[in-house]
């Protein structure tokens, strides 16, 4: 973290991941907002760990994380003398990595990033020895970091290009949490309603809590509460209700993958605020980085679903709600078709539909 | 309980309420399904507590429920030698109970036919002794419990109406508890469901949890444990996920107040639910008796929708998931708008559209 990001998580009160150069700390989010800790990530294999079990989560935050997974691996194995042998170790690294979690896109790509870097443009990496390329690689997951921040302040201006700045103000609704606990900081979607509400557009945030993690109710009020941008929580049921009674003006919600044809994997839930938008005439946008969109996927179809253990479902922050032997499901994201989307907002801009076009026009 | 109603009781392993003669145990669906305890109800200010905290819920219940906080309010006061102080001072304890929660019609219903037993026709109670005229309220509260049963039997019976009886099988979506908990017996949703099970005709019963109570996971779930009908939980924004993958035929909920043109009062989430239904194509039913058509309200804007006390939001099961100083809102119940519902199952048939017409015919 440099001076500048630093002064970015302390405006913001919110530090997802701290890099001292040696090893990520990462804040707990299973255990905010009741204790602020930090888990110390000093190897792949922790990072593969902090990934899987949720430590950490929300696409741009994992991809971030998963870069200094492999940054953590270059510093353990940097006294290797064979530079093929520590590449096929590095690259074993970063498949372990990416086995971490299948839907979020941010952690091929940030994977990939690495992976270039790696084996370099025409292996000219094997000239170098293992001390310089792990020196590249660190170089790398910190670039990667800084312009995650960059790219997410990108975003949230890109909301000015629908919305002029104005006098109005509005009743946002968001799902999960697509803040600065989502990415190296501003955040997603909380990035686009924190620019609105610096512009002061921001009426009242209305926040799902997000069953079955909670991410809402617990991360994305968390941050709210911390930067004084009024909300309130509701359950994920009683969506329709305020929507219906026009307490609602727009929903923003992050992204996990976004296909090449616009149609978006985001957290579990997601879907069902877009049918209710859709039925209610409300704009229902998707902000993310570019990186998000990954044209290898055709549509939502081929896009893989997590699913993750009953117990986060039967269980609610360690507690039992539903007894062991009754059956639960817990499909962890769902496909929001690009019919439903009114926009996606990105660091480049805006993309309205058609979105397979428009999305092509991007790259 | 007499002996028909207590093997009915039996067969389906469930005893919402049970009856004395001095008496009223109510199972206590707070703590359902980890403790399987009973509340005891000596007074109608019990009643009226049991039913404000919760201890019994859903519309059917509430209204048996009700009539037997007057029968406890007669056997307390019939030594009053003064017959119209008897009256004065059951009418007030009428007032009491019909005070305790706003949104189920059934209570108002069930209050009203025991207001018809002490009033009596042009005031020929007055003529009675206070003994005489608790025995009159006693049968008439038993009488409501009986019918309850009954009626729900019929409701069920009344979905062959619309699904002749045949080898398919069907995927069955519902929201909260309509199941024996909420009524004598039996269930309304759930009697249909149980009354398809019967008839070989349920594939699996996806249930909504039904945040912030959990009627779904603690209670449907119980239920249906009990009578080894397939199910599986899901979390309540769930539902669009498994919808949208085709693996719903049609979603079933009961009604805590239908308005004289179809739109229907139930619990929170329960317009989300429509919503989707409508936007996927799948048949939406209410399952209710007719003591819940309320033809005094003439559309669900003018249902009273009961605000509960945001700890049930930020508490689950007891334990803190929100912390007291995050803001929350916990509207009970949400009005679904008559275009979104396919039929209303009653004991008297199925009401289909135009629904303002064909409930005028059925009264």
């Amino acid at each position: 973290m440099n001076d500048a990001e630093k002064n970015i998580a302390e405006k913001f009160n919110v530090s997802t991941l701290i890099w001292d150069g040696k090893a990520l700390k990462l804040i707990d989010q299973r255990k905010l907002p009741f204790e602020e800790t930090y888990v110390i990530c000093r190897s792949p294999e922790d990072v593969f760990e902090a990934i899987r079990n949720m430590v950490v989560r929300g696409a741009p935050a994992i991809g971030v994380t998963a870069a200094y997974g492999v940054a953590l691996a270059a510093l353990q194995g940097k006294n290797m003398a064979d530079i093929s042998g520590f590449k096929s170790y590095l690259l074993s690294k970063i498949e372990l990595i990416a086995s971490s979690r299948p839907t979020a896109v941010n952690l091929f790509w940030a994977l990939e990033r690495m992976k270039k870097i790696i084996e370099g443009k025409n292996n000219y990496t094997n000239s170098l020895s293992s001390d310089v390329l792990t020196e590249k690689i660190v170089a790398q997951a910190e670039e990667i970091e800084k312009e995650d921040v960059k790219i997410n302040k990108a975003i949230g201006d890109s909301i000015f290009r629908i919305y002029e700045k104005s006098i109005e103000k509005y009743n946002i609704l968001t799902h999960c949490n697509a803040g600065a606990l989502a990415t190296a900081g501003y955040g997603t979607a909380l990035g686009v309603i924190r620019s609105l509400h610096s512009a002061g557009m921001v009426k009242n945030v209305i926040v799902d809590e997000t069953r079955p993690y909670l991410q809402g109710a617990r991360l994305t009020a968390w941050e709210l509460h911390r930067e004084r941008i009024p909300f309130f929580i509701i359950t994920d049921n009683m969506s329709a209700f305020f929507i219906s009674q026009g307490h609602v003006d727009m929903a923003i919600v992050g992204a996990d993958r976004i296909a090449a044809n616009g149609d978006t994997a985001n957290k579990i839930g997601t879907l069902a605020v877009s049918v209710l938008c859709k039925n209610y005439s409300i704009p229902f946008y998707v902000a993310a980085p570019v990186s998000t969109i990954d044209l290898n996927t055709e549509n939502g179809t081929s896009i893989p679903i997590e699913n993750r253990p009953d117990d986060e479902v039967r269980k609610i922050m360690g507690n039992d709600v539903i007894p062991p032997y009754m059956p639960v499901k817990n499909p962890s994201f769902d496909v929001t078709p690009n019919e439903h989307i009114s926009a996606i907002i990105t660091e480049k801009g805006a993309i309205v539909p058609p979105f397979s076009e428009n999305i092509k026009n991007i790259f």
